[in-house]
């Protein structure tokens, strides 16, 4: 049921394909984010038509609105958001750090309080690994404990050392879950009345890793190594990059860890810009995630093989031309930019989802492109063009 | 290419077709509306999904943003919001009552400033009949002024006077611009360069009258008979009903109007909630447009056939259930109301969309309902029957 099997190589970019529960995701991989179980302003039918294979939604959300037992109510999450393909939970521990009014890390979790109402919550280890269970996601994150990006040796060893910990009783969780569900009669799943589109629940479930340190070198290493002794994993995940710290930073850490990480799916979290997938696919990188798509579609900013295009721009007023004309997206067969620009001047709701429709479809198609340049050992060539053009003042 | 067919009747309800340079509608119809070149929150993949044959665009809103020559400049109106179907623009009179700041009306026209940039602006009924020309709908309205629904007999006169002398000046120059563009040749129209679908500017369009006389049943009969003195028309719509005075007056006056009416099609205008379609069909009309299924959708509320849902409410947390068992739209066939519930408590622009979408639909299936009892002649008893569920308290 999880499978990864690397069919190409260009140097150290792979190109793979990954076999879970729901489906099976070639790589490398962007993944739209569904923050609070739908991927802002796109339906399933979006993401379908744009090619999305894997979609991410976040655990502190959910938990948090609509709650774990609703969605468990609704036939699970694959049900709820009528997505028929693999999905991914991120445990909580990225947004526990960044999004929660107060918290406070004991040994024994986090406690917070909820952005949404006030609440105070507790989440651990094993609470993230049951919450995630329950949304029945093909992919559970272990829950990590996340340090600001430039955060000193000794502070990042601190919470390294602790999601090592917190890692050990995840995995003894998932461990003792996964029995309990398998002896559950199938009447125990939510008929769905009425609802037509038939989506299956899974109790099928792996854990994944995500590897802390900061960007101490020494530190990321040990964690690897230790992780890799804790247990068998069918992927690993790289968190805490891309939270302050400079890009040079992050290209150097994965450079360096790159000849020591195992043959396993490795996902890089919460980046995903173009610029920043094709530099981490040359550095052994297989899964993207990232909210830049949207947000930015939403912001009237569209990427584009040429660059960024901000939608808005007077000069784009009586544009007849489509806003990629190499795109094969439903924004760019049927609408002008002119029509779009229209759109974001007269803040109409149609222009978020056609540019968020767009970004997210231009992702893929880079992550499609991307991999059939290594499966043509030409990814090096590939890249260079590629950079030529996306930025076409620093060739 | 202007044409209207009667196939049925059941009383003074009406089964038509109506045939127009963009394709046939089939009346009694309901037209979404697109006031910005949009119908909120839906594409045109929506719109022709749900069935929308006729879609209807202001004329007031387009010429304040983006003007009237940008859109030329884009391929005019059906190119510009990639609507192949038929679309009719409505004149810019009622917006200029309703929405401009400042307004001085004139013989000449009426004097505004717009509500986007306060810039002071002019239409006369020659201005709005070139703009709609421009935009290239295949149904244009002659402009009119609008008064309060309860307006006195003197004021009521007044603008109904004016309204019809504007109608013999927009007739005049509409007669005028048919034959100035017929002389122009093809390339003419803009490529819309790279834009694949392909969508044809049509020069054909056709004027329809707007009957006003406020509540007062001696002028509307009056307006009417001069209405059809002045031309011959393929069309003709009611104005300056539903806008204050109460449901009982406009049913009636549409009772004592309808066999004086001429068997051209009825556009009953801004008139659109479900009982009221259903009435007003019992009463001779043919077209309808509303903004209530967006409008209402993006505030959560959902026509059923058994009333009106507000998705928010508590007791749909947990219910599997579609919004309404009987729909076939997208909303209906993949999401719960405990997941649409959340979208709407979430704030996700998803939930502006899907209930947006079955408005819309809904609407368009009742037409279409109302339009299969009236050609088996059993509109009465059908429509019995209709407002015994919607109404389950009022049977």
């Amino acid at each position: 049921m999880f499978e990864f099997v690397i069919e190409a190589t260009s140097g150290p970019a792979r190109a793979g394909t990954l076999t879970l529960p729901h489906g099976t995701v070639e790589t490398p991989v962007f993944m739209p984010v569904g923050t609070q179980g739908t991927v802002r302003a796109l339906s399933p039918n979006d993401l379908r038509a744009g090619g999305a294979t894997l979609v991410l939604a976040n655990t502190y959300h959910l938990h948090v609105r609509p709650g774990e037992q609703t969605i468990e109510r609704l036939g699970r999450l694959h049900r709820f958001m009528a997505w028929d393909r693999p999905l991914l939970t991120d445990s909580g521990g990225f947004q526990v750090f960044s999004l929660a009014g107060f918290r406070r890390v004991s040994e024994e979790g986090v406690e917070f309080q909820s952005h949404v109402d006030g609440s105070r919550r507790m989440l651990t280890p094993e609470r993230a690994t049951e919450i995630q269970w329950t949304l029945g996601a093909d992919i559970a994150m272990a829950f990590d404990h996340v340090v600001q990006g430039e955060a000193d040796a000794a502070t990042a060893r601190d919470a390294m050392e602790r999601t090592l910990r917190w890692l050990e009783r995840c995995a003894r969780r998932h461990g003792e879950l996964k029995p309990a569900y398998d002896a559950m009669s199938p009447s125990h799943i939510v008929s769905g009345e009425g609802v037509q589109r038939s989506i299956l629940a899974s109790y099928n479930q792996t854990l994944w890793p995500i590897l802390q340190g900061g960007t101490h070198l020494e530190l990321r290493s040990e964690g690897l190594r230790r992780i890799l002794e804790i247990g068998s994993w069918t992927g690993l995940a790289i968190g805490g990059m891309s939270v302050g710290e400079p890009k040079s930073v992050m290209y150097e850490m994965l450079e360096r860890l790159e000849p020591r990480l195992p043959p396993l799916p490795r996902y890089l979290m919460g980046v995903g810009f173009p610029e920043d997938l094709v530099a981490a696919v040359e550095r052994g990188i297989d899964l993207f995630d990232c909210v830049a798509p949207t947000r930015n579609g939403r912001n009237g900013s569209a990427f584009t093989p040429d660059g960024p295009v901000n939608i808005r721009n007077a000069e784009y007023r009586d544009d007849p031309r489509p806003l990629d004309a190499t795109c094969d997206c439903e924004t760019c067969t049927t609408f002008s930019r002119g029509y779009l620009r229209h759109l974001f001047v007269a803040d109409e709701l149609l222009g978020l989802r056609l540019l968020s429709l767009h970004n997210v479809r231009y992702l893929i198609r880079l992550a499609t492109d991307v991999r059939a340049a290594i499966r043509r050992n030409a990814f090096g060539p590939w890249a260079a063009e590629w950079r030529r053009r996306y930025h076409p003042g620093s060739a």
